[in-house]
């Protein structure tokens, strides 16, 4: 190749870069890279918020916090509740002049529980690192000037699960105003307090609500983006079903050695209940459970085979040797899945215990629902000796069944998978991939869940996932952060779902 | 029957009674019944020491303090250390003029863990209540004159395993001293500090002591009486082998949405190692496992027939329905077992768990070791595709093995089963049941572990245990307790293998 040739290429792909970056993406970046501080001041003040199930305060603040910040943005915004004691739903309206698509941003205020003793800092004083490892030092923001690196992370329960889709939705709205941009669509928002207990109200709330929600699209800002980093949108969520498995042992601890091997063990049953339901290679061990599964379609299974291949990388990122199953990441989450988060039992001292406790997590796919599962383990526990209670059992009970399990499910909510091929779904992509001025990781379903199913189902919407966060963001998890360079990202690609979305 | 002949039986019963009661055990009861308050002081004195392990000046505290209880009475006593780092043996001896035989007296100090939060009361505060519930209205005894309720029941850490044996022993000497009657053997006393923690330095330290420790017989303090509360020897006990199994998951806790069905998961994988090793009916998936166990002799299983049966009224204490052998309660405890007695994975929040961890405990039978139960659960392990470890996997490893299970161990030892038919054997036998004016149960081994293997094989001397506690006395759990009559009895056997024992 000529010295000149390379000079031309060189300049050619300049070019294109100063088109993008030009456009509207290219206007809020330039917005952002000026306005760093800005977004991560705002997005730890919302972390330092302690919205979690175990603080109604935290979460009455956070609610309060954010209809607040729509008010002084303009928007018509109110707390919806659909029972006095359940956690508010942030509402938010603003009509755009002569739009004809009305789009609701939908997002989560909520964090998971935290066990404080598993975090290297305080999860609601949230800090800094350079590094993924929050045991590095912190970086001092508020003292130096942007732009910031941007792998730095910001860490703290929620920061990315969900607070970042927050804060990314509300700087995009601030940069589109500021560089003068009208929207290109009318804007609800619809921010719940309790997606990471199962969203126990939202079904209720919905309904209730029908008429103020009506809308052409719902966007559900939650979730990681893909392993690649490329930007991601899913076209649903599995479901999800929890379940809390209590054996009973004898009345109280006993020796274990005077009566190890005649009094029944729970510890050991919680272990046999466990590998009655589910098989080694993740398969569920229930006669039938697959029936309601519906087939991925051809174009689900082309975009899973398009997507960049991150399984090598993950299992050196999360020091494993094999993956569970052998179809790779994304087909094996379009499977229903059945976790053990959870094992309890006994203690420090060597004795059968009185009780043993499982935690199950069912992930649910279409067409599956709650109910049938319920109703799928617990006919399958019966038919293996198990005697099935939803209740503490009496002495009379204890005393005469064997095998005596309670189960305690939550109430669940069906997967749900869209139409990728539809006008609305086509719009959503050509606007990510401007935004992204590049290609996006596209997937039929998140394996992690979100209750899109009532979404679409109560209210007769289309919905689609955009997520934002990091993978590598410890959701769930102790130490839980968000990657800066996620953050900028989304303010991009919500700027384009405000401002340059249209079917 | 006629009335005449009636009375004359009860006169026969009352004067048979009349005529124990004018033996060396009535003598003693007498004594007892008059120091009731004395002896409940004793003991809760002795509880009120923190002797366990996690406590180092609450063992060294208890040491000292029967150190000097023996000293006292005229023993020689000094406290015997195999290394600087493990807790005293007290030890003491005490001549009789003309006996030809020696007696080493065992008991240990130390108790097991405890966990506070389980308890209803502070576990080294004792406290008396009237009936086995520590729920129950405490009993203010210190103002009460005796003779007490003998089903009031001491609850507190150690009270009953094993600082009652302790208590029984210098009660009965002292009881013999107030009466004038001389023991009728050599006696030499061995209370340890470590029993709890599986006795890690005594077989050093009996080495270290041989000629000190020379003795015709070992009675073993500690452990239950039979369910029956009949009087109780047991003429061995099984060994113990503790193992705990950490299965490891990926680096980090990751949430099972987006990883459920492709990451593998370390509560799972700890379900499937207790199930790798252990069948539903207690018996132990390892092939060739039984090869060591040495089958009961016909004397032995005849002891075993020969027991008052209590399976019916505890199923009904313990609240079960069903046992897990068929063999009877005794006749399972002579089968090498396998208890899961911990496990422990994840946490409040939805993730696959980075690690689990199951807590078992092997119970062993002659003749089985330590060393070949440890090799033969490591070969089962890794021929069902384990990769067995005994430290913490390096990333190296934790990226090319699967299934990586760290197994820690601790030393353990055998069991031991004696010749019940030997001349001392059947002199111990009589001594207990004159102490007993009565039947005494005779149990080839016990279910629970004390090494007295160690005893037997490093001072080739006989070994018997003589237990005093309640059976129901929380053994190894919360609320432990001691009920009275049981050291009432107990004080009564030990003032018989003082005074009335020969051979």
């Amino acid at each position: 190749m000529t010295k000149q040739r390379v000079v031309a290429i060189v300049c050619a792909i300049a070019c294109m870069a100063a088109n993008a970056a030009d456009g509207l993406v290219g206007q809020v970046r330039q917005w952002r890279l000026g306005h760093e501080p800005v977004v991560v001041q705002q997005l730890a003040d919302f972390t330092a918020i302690p919205s979690v199930a175990a603080d109604a305060s935290g979460l009455d603040s956070m609610a309060h916090r954010l209809q607040a910040e729509l008010a002084q943005r303009g928007f018509k915004a109110r707390l919806l509740q659909a029972s006095p004691d359940a956690p508010a739903v942030v509402y938010g309206e603003l009509d755009t002049p002569g739009a004809s698509r009305t789009v609701v941003f939908y997002a989560h205020y909520d964090g998971q529980p935290v066990n404080r003793a598993e975090w290297q800092a305080d999860p609601f004083a949230p800090v800094l690192h350079s590094t993924p490892d929050p045991k590095s030092p912190p970086v001092d923001w508020a003292k130096l000037r942007p732009p910031f690196n941007p792998e730095w992370r910001l860490f703290g329960r929620a920061v990315s699960d969900d607070k970042s889709s927050i804060v990314a939705f509300l700087q995009a709205f601030d940069a589109l105003k500021a560089l003068g941009h009208a929207p290109s669509v009318n804007i609800k928002v619809f921010w719940e307090g309790e997606e990471e207990r199962g969203s126990p109200h939202l079904a209720d709330l919905l309904r209730q609500n029908h008429s103020l929600l009506a809308a052409n699209l719902w966007l559900i800002g939650d979730g990681p983006m893909h392993q690649s980093r490329q930007r991601t949108l899913y076209f649903g969520a599995r479901g999800s079903l929890d379940l809390k498995a209590t054996v009973y042992g004898p009345l109280r601890p006993l020796h274990s050695g005077h009566y190890g091997n005649w009094v029944p063990n729970p510890a050991y049953q919680a272990a046999e209940l466990v590998m009655d339901l589910r098989a080694p290679d993740g398969s569920i061990r229930i006669p039938g459970f697959d029936r309601d599964v519906r087939p991925l379609t051809a174009a689900e299974q082309g975009a899973i085979k398009a997507l960049p291949p991150v399984e090598s990388s993950l299992k050196r990122e999360f020091g494993i040797a094999q993956s569970e199953g052998s179809d790779g990441l994304t087909a094996s989450t379009m499977r229903p899945a059945l976790n053990v988060v959870g094992l309890q039992a006994g203690g420090p001292a060597r004795a059968i215990p009185a009780t043993a406790e499982a935690s199950l997590d069912f992930r649910l796919v279409p067409d599956q629902t709650p109910e049938r599962v319920r109703e799928q383990v617990e006919k399958r526990l019966q038919d293996l000796g198990w005697t099935v209670l939803h209740a503490e059992p009496d002495a009379a009970t204890r005393g005469s069944k064997s095998r005596l399990v309670r189960l305690d499910w939550n109430h669940g909510y069906p997967g749900y998978r869209g139409d990728m091929s539809s006008p609305v779904s086509r719009a959503v992509l050509a606007t990510a991939e401007r935004a992204a001025a590049g290609p996006v990781a596209v997937l039929p379903m998140m394996g992690g869940s979100v209750p899109i199913y009532l979404f679409t189902e109560t209210l007769d919407v289309p919905a689609i996932v955009l997520p934002i966060a990091n993978h590598d963001n410890n959701q769930h998890a102790a130490d839980e952060n968000a990657r800066l360079q996620n953050l900028w990202d989304g303010i991009e690609t919500y700027a384009g779902m405000l401002g340059d979305l249209h079917w």
